[in-house]
């Protein structure tokens, strides 16, 4: 095991380039791991590439995998993206859910740390703004990490040290993680949050993601670079 | 949750041929799914076709995932597959093991399963043949489960199921599958085991996979149908 190596989960939004500014604040060697999936906001992984290059990632692997078999999102089949919709207090899980995603980011993560020696596993994954996806409680990370210690070399080899999951935004608001981004002079002009951007690339200003995103900014006091259809 | 309804992993070798036919003994309504990884053996994902028509499933997913970005296995890496190794007693992990392979299988699994509505995820994972294999063990396929109902909205919302990993070949050994299976009626002149099959198709009959397979067939007193390079 190497402690500085780690595998970091990269999507290229607010929160996975806020990750890894702060593990590389933290002396990491990160290999960071993006996925195309058939999402409808693929933009996503254009600015992944742009923003592990900024950071100088150890290595960047975008690997493609296809959910879209499966459906039941509207990230990855034909459902609307809902828009301008009250986010609290709306009762269970939204439709923007995509079927145990972060458990198949994770199981490919865990692969490449494997591989690699690598001890840690980053992923930005944010209970207080996604109280609705199962699989971004503390809860699902704990067991996720117990069962990486079973299913691995690592884990189960005399002397093998198991691999532990890192979420350290977790408990963060978006306000707390824009502020901590900003501290640690994140660009966040490149990154991309929108589940519905144009053609053009512009974020619609109208989803889930990007009213997130917007009030988070304007909580934190600062100016949202990204650029937006009808302005911020 | 439908009770019928169940995701089964079908490599198109042996044991997960068996284990379908089991699954469909018992009158489930089976949703096969196979990978086609980048592994030496890609004519599994040609049996597992076969087989998927045979058995008569209500759908047969064929997904493309590539775990050689991670290499780590002689599988998927430029890795020599060991040919006429003792296994038993051999210390450690097999070179033939694909970091986090189920952790991987099991994740997409539990996606479809989510979509569907299906209450059952069939492995055919054996934890006697396959001792060096990590995720082999009845303690990963329970930490797995565990994981899979916090990760999914069927595990967390109100009246909600979890979905259940069943393993009914875990502690079989490879005689028992056989015999199991020849009472089923399975052919399994259209399943492949071999790790380094000749690309005429032919299996080596050397490696640690057809070994297991020989030996089997050897000690149910019948005869493999398969067809070797040297004859079996």
């Amino acid at each position: 095991m190497d402690s500085k190596k780690a595998v970091l989960l990269l999507s290229g939004g607010l929160d996975s380039t806020t990750l890894l500014a702060l593990a590389v604040s933290e002396g990491r060697a990160v290999h960071a791991l993006s996925f195309s999936y058939g999402q409808r906001h693929s933009a996503e992984v254009a600015a992944a590439r742009k923003i592990a290059a900024r950071y100088d990632v150890v290595q960047h692997v975008v690997t493609d995998i296809d959910l879209r078999v499966f459906g039941g999102s509207a990230l990855t089949a034909d459902i609307d993206v809902p828009k301008d919709e009250r986010i609290e207090g709306r009762p269970g899980i939204p439709v923007t859910y995509v079927p145990a995603r972060n458990t198949i980011f994770l199981s490919f993560a865990l692969a490449w740390a494997e591989v690699l020696g690598a001890n840690d596993i980053f992923i930005g994954i944010n209970a207080l703004d996604y109280s609705g996806y199962p699989d971004c409680r503390p809860e699902f990370i704990a067991a996720f990490e117990k069962m990486a210690g079973l299913a691995t070399r690592s884990g189960v080899e005399a002397g093998g040290s198991p691999v532990r999951i890192r979420s350290p935004l977790i408990d963060l608001s978006k306000r707390e993680i824009i502020e901590l981004g900003l501290r640690l002079g994140v660009d966040y002009g490149l990154t991309t949050s929108c589940y519905d951007p144009a053609a053009t690339g512009e974020a619609c200003g109208h989803c889930d993601a990007c009213q997130l995103r917007l009030r988070g900014f304007e909580e934190a006091g600062a100016r949202d670079p990204a650029r937006y259809v009808t302005g911020p």
